[in-house]
């Protein structure tokens, strides 16, 4: 029995050193600090940390994975800078610490963004610089530009956007999580299959277990959320109020929220059961998600 | 001796309907709008042009090339729609036509080049997805890249941002040239080689070619506004005026800066030199980059 809490530390520091280290080298420049500065304004290393657990659950000990890990932790970065920008969600802070374009301004935070983007496929591209590593590296890429794409974030930041102050229902908030949170998770995980050469079926189960525990994250955030605006407000936020902003608890009702973060936490560990080999770490990394307090 | 002209009125037909084409098939988006809209507003296609007629140059008759040549304009357009808005050169017109965000809005301007920057790369994967063209993918992802990212146009763009109203010495205006506009023009001359399985003394002679043509290009397009802003005003502008903007024929006189570009646009023909194969078109279309008149 693994500690999780250690393991995820563990591997966390591993993937804070290679964030940094993977950065280009460049005469002092505002955007290079910009990016740094974001990168190093926390979080949870939740998409890198799939990468590498997946690429050990099939048995890969291969440490050029985290560089796969970085790209993934780089697109993350960069949709949070865009985001928060004030032509988009105009969000001043982000995990208590002031948003890049606060620190810095409007065009050094896009181009920060840009650069990040631009980094993560440049990140691939050292991945598949190894003789051997071409084609897993495209595959990859792929996956890489597919859940960042129009189709993808992109998309899902658009729909965000044009939903403000309407009512959605239980479908197109479905669709906007997992064109947002959901296609990057299951990107992660894809690419640490891909990189530790996973047969066709071990890549169906990994995506299914990564857009179970993708669709797990974004209700179980959305009841955080809940839960965190009723305890500034001293008292529980009213069903109307929590029904203007479009969120599971305020479709679903907070006990039917919790009902669907749990089933599909129990959908996404029958998807490993698929995978033919013991994956203790993604299931525990799956129970953590869901039980998470913060 | 081909007619260039024609050449070129061909290329642009044959690319500007490919650009189309490898847009990503989504439901009906404002974002996919904008991002229709912008590869739309015309141009020269002179990236995607160089791309192929290089590959062409090398003996390459592989079709497949407009997807690497596909790349290299949205790489550019994502570039234009970033750097026309209002938190970087605030520019409301581009080649006569209401920019991006003055058609859309910021927001949708963003997530459109974000999107156009994530397609370049998705359309390498595709052009990588094929039995062995896997290693010369992972090489032109990383040109492409390298030109991109924060040591090439997002870097050129920060110190061009940066130097607004100050007088540059011409190894500034060098630096910023070479970083903004020569790095993509290189990659795009570059990856055609790459495409069309070049030595590495032919990727040599064709980086020595772009990077004059594209040092050129700067100094006649610099050349040309200030031709432009003379006619408009009806009399020549000032030599104090013209300072003011950190342009070549500011730093070395009308005179001086037409001279530069000619001695460009010899030693890129003397680049192609090395190349061991006959690079009519490459000649021609250097000869138009430097004499135009528009």
């Amino acid at each position: 029995m693994i500690d999780i809490d250690q393991y995820l530390e563990h591997e966390k520091e591993i993937i804070n050193r290679a964030l940094i280290n993977n950065l280009p080298a460049v005469e002092h420049s505002v955007v290079n600090e910009a990016m740094r500065y974001s990168l190093n304004a926390g979080g949870k290393r939740l998409r890198p940390i799939l990468t590498i657990a997946a690429a050990k659950t099939l048995g890969s000990e291969d440490e050029s994975i985290i560089e796969v890990a970085c790209a993934l932790e780089y697109i993350h970065t960069y949709s949070l800078i865009h985001d928060d920008l004030p032509a988009m969600d105009d969000s001043k802070l982000r995990r208590g610490k002031p948003t890049c374009h606060c620190v810095y301004d409007d065009a050094v935070a896009i181009l920060a963004g840009d650069g990040l983007l631009t980094l993560a496929f440049e990140t691939v591209a050292k991945y598949g610089s190894r003789a051997g590593y071409e084609k897993k590296a495209i595959g990859i890429l792929a996956e890489l530009t597919d859940a960042a794409g129009v189709n993808g974030m992109i998309g899902g930041q658009t729909l965000d956007l044009a939903a403000e102050g309407n009512n959605l229902s239980l479908d197109e908030i479905d669709k906007i999580s997992l064109m947002k949170t959901g296609a990057l998770l299951r990107a992660a995980v894809v690419c640490g299959g891909i990189a530790a050469d996973a047969s066709e079926s071990q890549l169906e189960a990994l995506s299914g277990y990564a857009l179970n525990i993708g669709s797990a994250f974004q209700v179980v955030d959305d009841l955080l959320d809940y839960e965190s605006t009723t305890e500034e407000m001293g008292k529980p936020a009213g069903a109307d109020q929590v029904r203007a902003k479009a969120t599971y608890p305020a479709v679903l009702g907070l006990e039917g929220a919790r009902k669907r973060a749990e089933a599909l936490y129990e959908q996404a560990l029958a998807a490993l059961d698929d995978l033919c080999c013991p994956a203790e770490i993604l299931r525990e990394i799956a129970k953590k998600l869901v039980y998470r307090t913060k």
